[in-house]
């Protein structure tokens, strides 16, 4: 999408053809600073210290990660040693992990000449995949958008939860990705960004990327997002998805849930944009069956942000010692969610909705 | 309540029996600081900047600025100038009105030499007013924990949202006095802090005033209470209320309504200590007829805490010049409130309910 009307990805070969770059997202929202990854050790600290996050643009990462390794050494045991160092990087990531198995896989089919032109062209393709996915939930969900523009005269407006934005992929994002389309198609619209405590994903991801690409929108807090549909200030959800089950729950955010009750409660539409690659078809409960994050308690009882000169800083928020809890994700029943939006279009948020979408995956239908 | 075993007010008269002294609760929770008011300028200055807040506690500074006044000059000018003073501290605060019409009302039966004595009695009374009315609210919630607490073998998991403790009140508070009075007595309880962005109450003051109690708690942020709630670690949910109808609408700290929508979701008891002062008789639709306070955007898109070096630091959350709105409050329906918490004893959150405990109030019984 457009950084101050250029068109940015959020990661690149370099000119060089051999080199990567990346958008330094811990830099975000207070600067814009581009980062050059020349070896696979660089790599590892760009998905290890979250300059990237979001996992598509993880698995993107970890594709180029791969290719700058091949050009350093493209024997196995080179190779073996750099999907060790990169997979150990973020261990719970899935997207992760398909992408060294996917790259490592082609590697060892061709001979070691052959390897680094080889790398190269499957990391772009992978990223070309993502591009095209996104763009795709972009289309459909452009549409739901267009439907409900249509029924108003004032600006539409979306709420979204955390990032699920072209930062969190290569390109176009996937619960922004319709927001994109439609802004871009002359749609007027508006976001109200969650800032997503702990991690404020909403407050200096989403806001920097909507702001870069020029689409209005305005922060509020979490607690906020119920008064305003309360009052019909909301028109739509749309969030992304961590982890999809076979029947339509949604793993996402921490308070996802809530935001989910109270659209319900005040009949205000809840789609959920997922692709394809979040589903995980051998979970049918969501709430029983994906297993949440507990992550550090420091993220709740401290908060970083830009001080009054300039420099990033970390400031105490609870007592000293205080407990804390920090449960990074929770599941919104399938009951809550209007539909789902995925690359190969809308569905229900139910077995049958996704088995007519993705009918390869049913069990017992010979596929 | 108890600050590291020692029994405070929020509020009190100095040993020379003139001045005043509070808890400056804009240091809470890094430092315990109390200060002496010696003026009507300095009750001024406390309760505008904030050291003192809370409806009852605003209430009780007034009346002791009053005090201060008359010991300066108990014209009636000065009184009169006082009364201005103090009302434009906080202008939509109604108990600053409320104890500055009862001061200044008897102040004007008495002789401009017993003046002294008469204002310093009052504003004792309203303390003394206050504490009871909150200590009863907390014996009567105190039978709903026990009730709750002899059906389970472990803790009871309380979860509470924004400040409703002694700190906003002379003593014992709204929503913990329950809390205080069941720990006290022997039941064992956890109290789950929200964090009540954007100004965290909860973080900075709720989880201080527990921790100095000596109440097990824990602080999360606003997102997480839903998934707790979905995986059985909330037993009951007690919140305050800024304004409550006569039919039983609760509004309080914005983010209270999502709270009750997931206890409403999951089957666990969401009550309001609702003191009778909260108690607005002229209204009946709480999302109709209570105007909600916007306040300034920088609430959101800054936030305060104490940095490393142990200065009180504010940083910047979201990109520069990013638009941000910040409703305060939110309006909690009454069919989501299983139960009001009074001076009174129990009600439903219904006309009805209320009508049985406060008759007075009731339009057409000739009261």
């Amino acid at each position: 999408m457009l950084v101050n009307g250029s068109p940015f990805r959020t990661i690149w070969l370099d000119d060089d053809g051999r080199r990567v770059r990346i958008i330094d997202q811990t830099r975000l929202p207070h600067e814009f600073v581009v980062r050059t990854l020349a070896t696979v050790g660089d790599a590892c600290v760009a998905i290890r210290d979250m300059q990237v996050r979001g996992a598509p643009l993880i698995g993107a990462t970890a594709a180029y990660g791969m290719c700058l390794a091949a050009h350093g050494d493209p024997s196995d045991a080179a190779l073996d040693s750099a999907v060790d160092a990169l997979l150990a990087t973020r261990p719970t990531a899935a997207n992760l992990r398909w992408a060294l198995d996917r790259m490592r896989t082609a590697l060892d089919d061709v001979a070691q000449d052959d390897r680094i032109a080889c790398a190269y062209a499957l990391a772009a393709q992978i990223c070309d995949e993502d591009v095209e996915a996104c763009r795709t939930i972009g289309v459909h969900g452009d549409s739901v958008l267009r439907d409900l523009a249509s029924r108003k005269n004032t600006p539409l407006n979306i709420l979204t939860h955390c990032n699920a934005g072209w930062l969190a992929t290569v390109d176009w994002g996937t619960a922004l990705a319709p927001i994109y389309h439609a802004h871009d198609a002359g749609i007027t619209l508006h976001v109200w960004v969650d800032e997503t405590r702990p991690r404020n994903q909403g407050a200096a991801l989403t806001a920097w990327e909507l702001a870069a690409h020029g689409v209005p929108h305005t922060v509020i807090v979490d607690n906020a997002g119920g008064h305003l549909m309360q009052h019909g200030h909301v028109d739509v959800c749309i969030t992304g998805t961590d982890r999809t089950t076979a029947t339509g729950d949604v793993c996402n955010k921490i308070g996802t849930y809530l935001k989910a009750l109270a659209a319900h409660d005040n009949g205000i539409p809840f789609y959920v944009a997922a692709p394809s690659s979040s589903i995980d078809w051998a979970i049918r409960d969501g709430l029983r069956d994906v297993p949440i994050e507990e992550r550090d308690g420091c993220e709740v009882s401290r908060i970083t942000g830009c001080a009054a000169d300039g420099a990033t800083t970390t400031v105490q928020l609870t007592p000293a010692g205080c407990p804390t809890a920090n449960p990074a994700f929770d599941v919104t029943p399938a009951r809550l969610v209007t539909g789902l939006i995925t690359e190969r279009g809308l569905c229900d948020a139910t077995e049958a909705g996704l088995a007519a979408l993705f009918p390869e995956h049913v069990v017992g239908t010979g596929a």
